[in-house]
């Protein structure tokens, strides 16, 4: 079995030898550029992971399913990017803002074909109809879970339920699918597909719920960005639907003003809003939560028919997670 | 056999009951209401067409291949439009106008997905990662040829080649595609799968010329849309690449200046442009040119081994586009 260390590695190498190589170069420079930037390279090592579990010599065959998943997750950054106006990701420019919105468009879209492509490149013949299902399932929900997001905007009606829901869609489910399809490819029983996808599921939840947390009541250094995006966005978050649920008819309203007050006056608004969460014991409640999902995730794990030191891996990874901070 | 009208209502019944009908609404209505515009139908009458040509009594077998290819033809729409800032499509306002771009992007993004999905539905499950390494393979051409076109509007170098090469990738491979697929998934022979991409792909670069040309010279009504719109765009097509290739220094001196022209003087642009192409008699080489690539199509038609009755079918819809006019 190889430790998390040599699969990134592995993965590295599989990513620079498929870089886009075809024209127009117009096409494929901005897909080589976001596929460069780095990241946790999270999603693949799931897939990466999941199949060692069960062809722990071979793991190696996993990774056209890995890069499929890493190209679409690419895609899809690519193209939020743009809905959000997002001017950077992972500390670079964006490819509308480093290009322009049409080559966003485009390049994206040939990114979603170069994920599918990745896929056929999978040896299991036998297996490909069902992974390609699974692929398609994940994909179309990770657009809902996209419009989702976008439509609580201008919702005031958002309960938490639905955002629960939003991030499952937007965000666990990649992670799930990811583990599914390494599972699949490797010939696991059903049993154990079903759990892998499911640890998956809850584990992205409670990571959105730690992201959510670490975005107000982070250390900036540790966290890579800056403290408070998300209220200074007006994201209603898992952390701002708790304290509208928690909060007495004086509180609500000094939230919802705080959430319309215009953007020149950011840090004042940021700090207003985080002691309200504070005053709400928000983060306690946004803790709890999370390890709710992150307990469920793990009781999954452990029905898994594998030994321990092969689910090994995957602990390490949801502690590798969180620790990023707290 | 089915003739051409059965296809088609045949067809529309098909999509009328693979409506999108998932959650949430603001993804899938604009999917929707492109699909519902109508248009000619021609990529999955294509593929039908082709199936038929082998399997003639299970014709519907075919139409989640046929879908796939029509939903995937209206998801390049949905993006081309933004791209081009084109506000009307088939009559209508197009989705990023009747919407925004956001929705535009998001509703192209699930549509391309849900074109992987129709193509899953296909029961022959031993043709079907041919049939999808075909569509990843058109589908990448596409926005090859997309991005080409997007590069012409800022080169002063455009060549004939390049013209003909960009037409092919954004038009005429889907055409190709479509009857390849319908052939694949038939169990047809290799040979008459090779000569029916053939036929579609030169019949495709033919088509296109042939709407080159009546978008400069055609009959406003026929055409159903005003004429010299892409003179009014600046489009570099073949009728302007041939004219720079033929027109003598001062002809295209002449030329150069109407490219630039704002388009406050549309109609005098318009009608000195196309003063200056019938000069050189630029309608006389368009067609002859298409004609070339359409008896080239013919001469592949001719080689696939099924009766001649059973290719009427293609002889038809192919009088029938070239006779929108002339």
């Amino acid at each position: 079995m190889q430790d998390l260390n040599t699969l990134k590695s592995i993965l590295e190498k599989y990513r620079e030898v498929s870089t886009f190589s075809r024209h127009p170069k117009e096409l494929y420079d901005p897909a080589n550029y976001i596929m460069g930037l780095g990241g946790k390279r999270m999603r693949p090592l799931l897939v990466l992971a999941a199949y060692q579990m069960f062809r722990a010599s071979q793991v190696k065959e996993a990774l056209p399913l890995a890069y499929a998943v890493e190209v679409f997750h690419n895609f899809t950054l690519v193209h939020d990017d743009i809905m959000d106006d997002a001017p950077i990701r992972r500390g670079q420019p964006t490819v509308h803002t480093k290009w322009d919105a049409n080559t966003a468009i485009l390049s994206g879209d040939v990114m979603l074909i170069a994920a599918y492509e990745s896929l056929m490149q999978f040896k299991g013949e036998a297996q490909l109809p069902r992974l390609i299902r699974v692929f398609n399932r994940v994909a179309r929900e990770v657009c809902e879970g996209q419009q989702m997001d976008m439509n609580f905007e201008n919702d005031s009606n958002v309960t938490i339920d639905n955002y629960l829901r939003m991030i499952e869609l937007k965000t666990a489910v990649l992670l799930g699918g990811s583990l599914e399809m390494g599972a699949i490819g490797a010939g696991a029983k059903e049993e154990d597909i079903m759990h892998l996808s499911e640890f998956g599921r809850f584990i992205g939840i409670a990571f959105q719920l730690q992201d959510d947390l670490l975005d107000t009541f982070g250390d900036s250094k540790k966290f890579g960005k800056k403290i408070g995006g998300d209220i200074v966005q007006n994201k209603k978050t898992f952390l701002i639907l708790k304290a509208y649920e928690l909060g007495d008819p004086d509180q609500v309203a000094r939230l919802k003003a705080l959430m319309q007050t215009p953007t020149t006056q950011e840090d004042e608004k940021i700090k207003k809003t985080t002691g309200l969460l504070t005053e709400l014991e928000i983060p306690h409640h946004a803790a709890v939560l999370r390890d709710e999902y992150r307990d469920k995730a793990f009781r999954h794990l452990e029905q898994v028919d594998t030994r321990d030191e092969e689910k090994q891996l995957l602990y390490d990874m949801t502690e590798w997670v969180f620790s990023r901070e707290k």
